[in-house]
């Protein structure tokens, strides 16, 4: 059976205040919703996106082909987040360029596009946010959040902020904060953005320009962190492009491998050119400002900073059972820092689940089709299940 | 002892055939020498060096405070390569910026700047003019060649191109060849230059203009891979930096950690402090063109390319004896890369001594002064020196 996916969107008068101390006016949430929601609207599940996803979590738009939701392969009828039994939500974060208010819409105080005035927001912001539609949706508890990577660190934000909304929490791929060398990477990328000439300070829709330069060496930087050194390797290794391979092939088609030429500017590796069509194509549709933005929720997201550093204690207030799951060769977010979680939460004697999943692709595997992972999603969503047929 | 370093400079006037079939005329190579040749001339050490170093690699220039050599902590009187035993020659290689003739220097075919048409050298080529220096200071055979990183790389070409000419071989935190993630940092940094609009397609000396923005983006990304994730985290954490700290002090002195600025374009975590300060340092003297080369070069080392990906087969030529050394956390050329040199050399039944060292300091710990690695360069440079006064 075919999912067939309908975008939503809703406006939202109250003020928002953020974490920052600043507040957003008026605003609008674009969601998806898939499956029925139950008459004791109890079968509810929200899942959060990452940094360059959306609303668009399942299902395809009636009539375009290639449409698919980006967790499409985890998430419909028949699959391991069923719908035909849960009632699954897709929100679309501030501050995102997918729908949801954000950096390319119009400042009501200014009446001018946000650019880069669009204010900070947070992991917990997008919670509160999130929180709100469920509100206006008239869901009280949801039977599970779940989300990878970023979405991740939203699904636990979610166990802390609303301890009682929520029953289960599914935190894949994530981490309880960034490491230095992931803030790293996000600075660096920031910087290509920022110091692109066509940024222009962040306003740089007023200029009719995009700095793509900048776009696309940040997506380059983040292909090489999603991915694992062995995949890479095995996908690319140091194969030369078959141009390349062409010109230095002799007349008798045998590889003179002395005779290709040498550039220090030209793509010669097929591991460049797969990074340059990844850069390229992110530059086409991804937001400047929505980047920087959203790669400063992932640093500033460490719900331990407020009890010194100590994520048990942090954890302390999250009431909902667990599910973790990480993957071997994911080296961004890496199986020690699930653990990190998985330990805070025994200390506090939480229910939890952790599977530490075999897989060579890296931080991507969380969007893969991994048949373990898949199975492991599929049996906690089936025991949900049962605890809701079970309840009154 | 204090050792004074004299910077000398070497012009060769036959032309130097270069891999790709391209040739360069008329070149300078600037060098430096330590210590004394002995009678025999059996002594003599070549040191080769990495990305952005030079010949400058011991002792400190007269008068000129803070002017040590990039290798001082390991060559110079009573050091592990000990200056009193050995005559180490430092070369700067054909491409750099800093003295050997490169892409800021007149092409004399043109009598304009060479730029981005500097012709692509390879390791192979570096060794080639290397070899031409020792012809002209009389040494034909060198006691030892050294490196790290790419410098070992240039080690490992030495022992394959001119195998009578060296007797033991130092090859420190190196590879075979890159992998395709260290080719895809490459590749990145290189975009970061080559599009910043400044870059001129590599002709910016006559627009008046250096393309910083590119040059600090590349030195960021090769900081990060530089470092250990540990090394990174302990050195720098996700410390917000005191600034922002003092700024979220409440009246009492007493930290309101809600409360700090959030900003996406600030510098908030001392890591990205540390990162722009090394970005703009580096901008400032490295040139651009040679950044291409220089990371151009590692793309396309691959002694085992000619040999159908065999390095054992590749490595039958080496007559040396070596030492390989690497470094546990150093993920950028890490150990397992080094132990693919010491099977193909055993499968060679060459003489190899390997050490690993369990050092948090990730590739830098190359350059840094962990004493279980100068131990072991140590007491190999003595076992050298028995040799050298065992023999007739």
């Amino acid at each position: 059976m075919q999912l067939i996916a309908t975008p939503e969107s809703m406006f939202f008068a109250d003020a928002l205040p953020l974490q920052s101390g600043a507040s957003l006016r008026g605003y609008d949430l674009s969601f998806e919703t898939y499956g029925q929601l139950n008459a004791s609207k109890t079968n509810a599940v929200l899942v959060c996106h990452a940094l360059n996803a959306s609303h668009h979590v399942a299902g395809s738009y009636a009539g375009q082909a290639h449409s698919e939701g980006w967790w499409d392969n985890m998430i419909g009828p028949g699959k391991p987040l069923d719908t035909e039994k849960f009632f699954v939500i897709g929100v679309n974060n501030l501050g995102s360029c997918f729908g949801s208010t954000g950096p390319m819409h119009l400042n009501p105080d200014t009446g001018q596009v946000y650019g880069a005035d669009f204010p900070v927001v947070t992991v917990e912001d997008w919670v509160n946010a999130q929180a709100r539609l469920l509100d206006a949706l008239g869901i009280q508890t949801l039977a599970a959040v779940m989300g990878g990577s970023l979405g991740g660190m939203q699904t636990l934000s979610w166990t802390l902020q609303y301890p009682n909304r929520v029953r289960h929490a599914l935190v894949i791929a994530s981490a309880p904060n960034l490491t230095a060398e992931n803030i790293a990477f996000n600075e660096v990328a920031r910087r290509a953005i920022v110091t692109d000439p066509d940024f222009h300070g962040g306003h740089f829709y007023q200029h009719g320009t995009v700095p793509k330069r900048g776009l696309r060496i940040a997506r380059m930087i983040g292909h090489i962190t999603y991915l694992s050194d062995d995949v890479m390797n095995e996908k690319f290794g140091r194969q030369l492009r078959d141009a390349v391979l062409a010109q230095a092939r002799d007349a008798s088609g045998s590889l003179d491998v002395g005779s290709y030429k040498y550039s220090t500017q030209d793509v010669e590796f097929q591991i460049e050119s797969y990074l340059r069509y990844q850069g390229d194509k992110f530059a086409e549709y991804f937001d400047a400002n929505t980047y920087l933005l959203i790669t400063r929720a992932l640093d500033y997201f460490d719900p331990a900073r407020a009890y010194g550093g100590d994520l048990s204690l942090a954890l302390g207030r999250a009431s909902a059972k667990f599910l973790l799951v990480s993957f071997t060769t994911d080296w961004r977010f890496s199986p020690k820092r699930s653990r990190e979680i998985v330990k805070a939460l025994l200390d506090n004697k939480r229910d939890v689940s952790y599977a530490e999943i075999d897989a060579p692709h890296g931080h991507d595997a969380f969007l893969l089709d991994d048949p373990r992972y898949m199975g492991v999603v599929r049996s906690y969503f089936e025991s949900i299940s049962d605890e809701l047929e079970g309840q009154p």
